[in-house]
């Protein structure tokens, strides 16, 4: 199960890692990750396992699984074929939310003080690798808590800047002075694509390939592509939320089928910057909905 | 001034449109939008002066300017020419925060009951046009409060579901049912690039054209790109927000640059899947950190 569970809020301890396994939070007994690369990450503990991990509360750098003897000392490099560090890449680019198991250790003021505390749900915002402590290649995933996710107590003597909107100002015609050592409010480029079953299967039938340019994007460690809602969801739009309103698209067609620069007619040909391109790619199980594709149009004939 | 102002909080209330306007939070007078195609816009006023408008506190549909005679009849189309219809259209394409003036009116539960009340940051996340009541084609625009901008309180006799995160359950196989009317939860595909000044340079310098693959993605009322820190910010990475760490990049040209499908050498060309693929196009005025660039191709040598 991905997400919150119904009976588990953050902030919920557990004495042990079997009374968090029973409770459906982190299901494996040792590892530190629960996952596969097809389903993403479930959950992830952290417990000072790892020394390159830098926890900042409602940050938290966290080192992936593998390369290690039983000691905690980094003995070879890690890979993203391994199984728990390959779901965290699929959580990334799917945009799937990991629940996240603080266990007491030493290395962070934001763990308990003894035994396992759940905190809530983050998502992957980026991975990478670089030359860990010990020496080997470690890879690393920024994990950042989601709104309405509680920062979790500090212990005395830590000090957090609080996170701000800063104003932005647009009149300064010169070039802007940046910013050498940014605070966390710039911290990130989120593209939060809210990832849902009904997204996903239409993702799969499709195998990430666009259903408009034919493109398929691929990554270390998988493809990626969207799903793009053909009649809007939400006011005043008011598309349903179902398969055959949703198309596979990439980042680049998405954006043109948000903003009408792509239309579809009632036969699906795909007419762009109002000329027609050539038949929408289809799949045999997935049926488009032509009263949504109306709406979609309709919405752009200003 | 876009974004926040120092000296004003949401919840501040002004009996006047001057005593708001001297206090920066909307500038004119009488239009109800502030801004330009070019800046995007500062700010808007919620006050019933359109009879499409929709208000659910924390999204709000609200109606393009133009098309009115002198009594709030919609006589003629509204156009996205219109000055700050285009503003708003920039600050959807751009992710950028306007500040919503709610004044009294019996059109919405969240309306002040007298003056004007300053209701924090919003974004804009679609638009599109349609035909309004009064037999018009009208633009709307879809408005949603950011996290930590509070939702006013409601007039009694509303009730608003409230929003939480929703399970999702990858064990399933069959096709997913979906919802023909989903709640408020799965309403949008957001697309959050927190714009700011120096990615605004460095998109304005290339014309939002691609650096990569040289593709401008062209829209209604616009362009398209995004800002692509080199070497990402934010733990582990941290690297400078400047614009000598910005690319401008096309949205799908971004996911492959911050998945390390995309690297740059050290004589800034393109690696693509291991493959040199010519140089990354350049501006006199836009010099790039090599150390940036080792940065980011280091974090994918794994």
């Amino acid at each position: 199960m991905i997400g919150e569970l119904p009976n588990v809020q953050a902030g919920m301890e557990f004495s042990t890692r079997r009374l968090a396994h029973e409770a459906g939070v982190h299901r494996p007994l040792q590892a530190g990750i629960c996952g596969t690369k097809k389903k993403g990450a479930e959950s992830i503990v952290v417990s000072g396992g790892y020394k390159d991990d830098e926890d900042f509360g409602d940050v938290i750098v966290y080192t992936g699984h593998g390369g290690q003897d039983g000691r905690g000392n980094q003995v070879s490099n890690q890979t993203l074929d391994d199984t728990g560090n390959a779901a965290l890449v699929t959580s990334c680019l799917e945009g799937l939310p990991v629940r996240v198991l603080r266990g007491a250790h030493d290395g962070s003021a934001y763990a308990p003080s003894d035994g396992y505390r759940y905190d809530g749900l983050y998502r992957v915002t980026s991975y990478g690798s670089k030359q860990g402590l010990d020496g080997f290649l470690i890879w690393q995933f920024r994990m950042e808590a989601y709104e309405g996710t509680p920062t979790p107590q500090v212990q005395p003597e830590e000090v957090i800047p609080a996170p701000g909107m800063l104003p932005v100002d647009h009149e300064a015609d010169q070039q802007p002075a940046g910013n050498e050592q940014p605070g966390r409010v710039t911290s990130t480029v989120q593209r939060i694509v809210r990832s849902n079953a009904v997204k996903r299967k239409v993702k799969e039938w499709h195998d990430n390939r666009c259903q408009v340019c034919d493109l398929r994007i691929e990554l270390l460690g998988g493809s990626y592509s969207e799903g793009a809602h053909i009649q809007a969801l939400g006011s005043p739009h008011n598309g349903p939320d179902t398969t055959s309103n949703v198309l596979c698209l990439c980042p680049n067609c998405h954006v043109m089928f948000d903003a009408g620069a792509i239309v579809l007619k009632d036969d699906l040909t795909v007419v762009r910057a109002g000329k027609a391109k050539g038949p929408l790619r289809t799949h045999s199980k997935h049926t488009i909905d032509l009263d949504c594709v109306k709406a979609h149009r309709e919405r752009w004939r200003g």
